[in-house]
């Protein structure tokens, strides 16, 4: 059994009390693949942003709302976990101030204003970096691409370095089924075309099956020499 | 039997085909007001933003995404209705451009950004307008006010000719119970603290009774007159 950390859903950036800064992002697909890891025999712990989806029995859940509630969570445990699931649709950016009472515009008559915006902190940079100090994990990351993104989705699996990169549309945010091109580190593409998001999930979690088993043998090798 | 108009929910200001701005409004207090409607024997349309909540059984529910489209269906139905809950949380601001594509940020380097954005059309204050014009409706306003908000609600109230304004704070948003102060034009003053959503409802709906049922009188007397 090996340990694996998923993030699902959107983060939610606050711009006062009330209003924020969001996306499309049901949490559907990690709330499979957590589902599906779990039935594979795995320990899971889910991440997930503001979602209305009830938690897999026997998930481990960690309820965030903001891009760095979710990279503090996953600080946390990703040095725990043998593969990560970024399915997480994380803000690229959040107001640059929050406002403690609600947003008012100056008078009645402004008709135009700007927010500002900062970068929200990259969550799988910071991952990448933790990877290439610890131990054999195994990184999935996602891209969700308007255009024709293969290029880019392969530019994103070198410049993060992850272990596969899961290309999807923005069709597939909210809907039960979806199209997915996966392509590994390792030069591999699969594409599974129109499948229900749990049939994915399978898909993902078997992509790691060996390289989790080979991290756990290792792991067990070298827990074994020390006890030597 | 009166037509009961209800909106409810927060709406969604597209920044990008995935990205958006919105609020924390869970639409529970318009999906209540609209259940109290129908149970107390009215007909009850209710225009709802992006919420995940069933629809009362004999409800009308009509989805709108943004604050446009929410001003359409509103527009559609007003006339017709003999008094509006106005419960959504309306976006006052939606960005100026919608990209057709995602968003991205010129370069990696860019740390700051700013988004321009456009004040939305304010939907009591049309409505306001319509009233002014045709027959005689009772129009509820909600207010939802982070500071000591009550002089500022009955400012509403004048402002957009409001028969009612419902004041309450920021942690009624996403939350069953809440406490609110209802504001009438004619100096009435109540408050129902710490009450489920669903009483709080059944309150509201009764507020009208009698100018409902006055209108109601009032257009069978010229339909009767015209009869004749």
């Amino acid at each position: 059994m090996a340990t694996i950390l998923v993030t699902a859903g959107p983060t939610r950036e606050p711009i006062d009390p009330v209003r924020f800064l969001s996306n499309e992002s049901s949490g559907r697909m990690g709330f499979a693949i957590a589902a599906a890891a779990l039935a594979a025999g795995h320990e899971v712990i889910l991440i997930a942003g503001p979602v209305h989806l009830p938690t897999p029995a026997g998930v481990r859940r960690i309820d965030v709302v903001t891009a760095r509630e979710m990279l503090a969570a996953l600080k946390q445990h990703f040095s725990a976990c043998d593969a990560l699931y970024m399915a997480a649709a994380v803000a690229d950016w959040r107001p640059k101030r929050v406002l403690s009472g609600k947003w008012r515009a100056k008078d009645g008559g402004t008709q135009t204003t700007s927010l500002e915006l900062v970068r929200n902190p990259d969550l799988l940079a910071t991952v990448a970096r933790a990877k290439l100090r610890g131990k054999a994990r195994t990184v999935i990351g996602f891209a969700l691409e308007s255009g024709a993104g293969e290029a880019r989705a392969r530019a994103k699996l070198r410049r993060k370095n992850l272990d596969f990169v899961v290309l999807n549309g923005p069709a597939a945010l909210n809907a039960t089924r979806t199209s997915v091109i996966i392509h590994g580190a390792d030069g591999t593409r699969v594409a599974l075309m129109n499948r229900t998001k749990e049939a994915v999930a399978r898909a993902l979690v078997g992509l790691v099956a060996r390289p989790v088993r080979a991290a756990v043998r290792s792991r067990r090798t070298k827990a074994e020499r020390a006890a030597r």
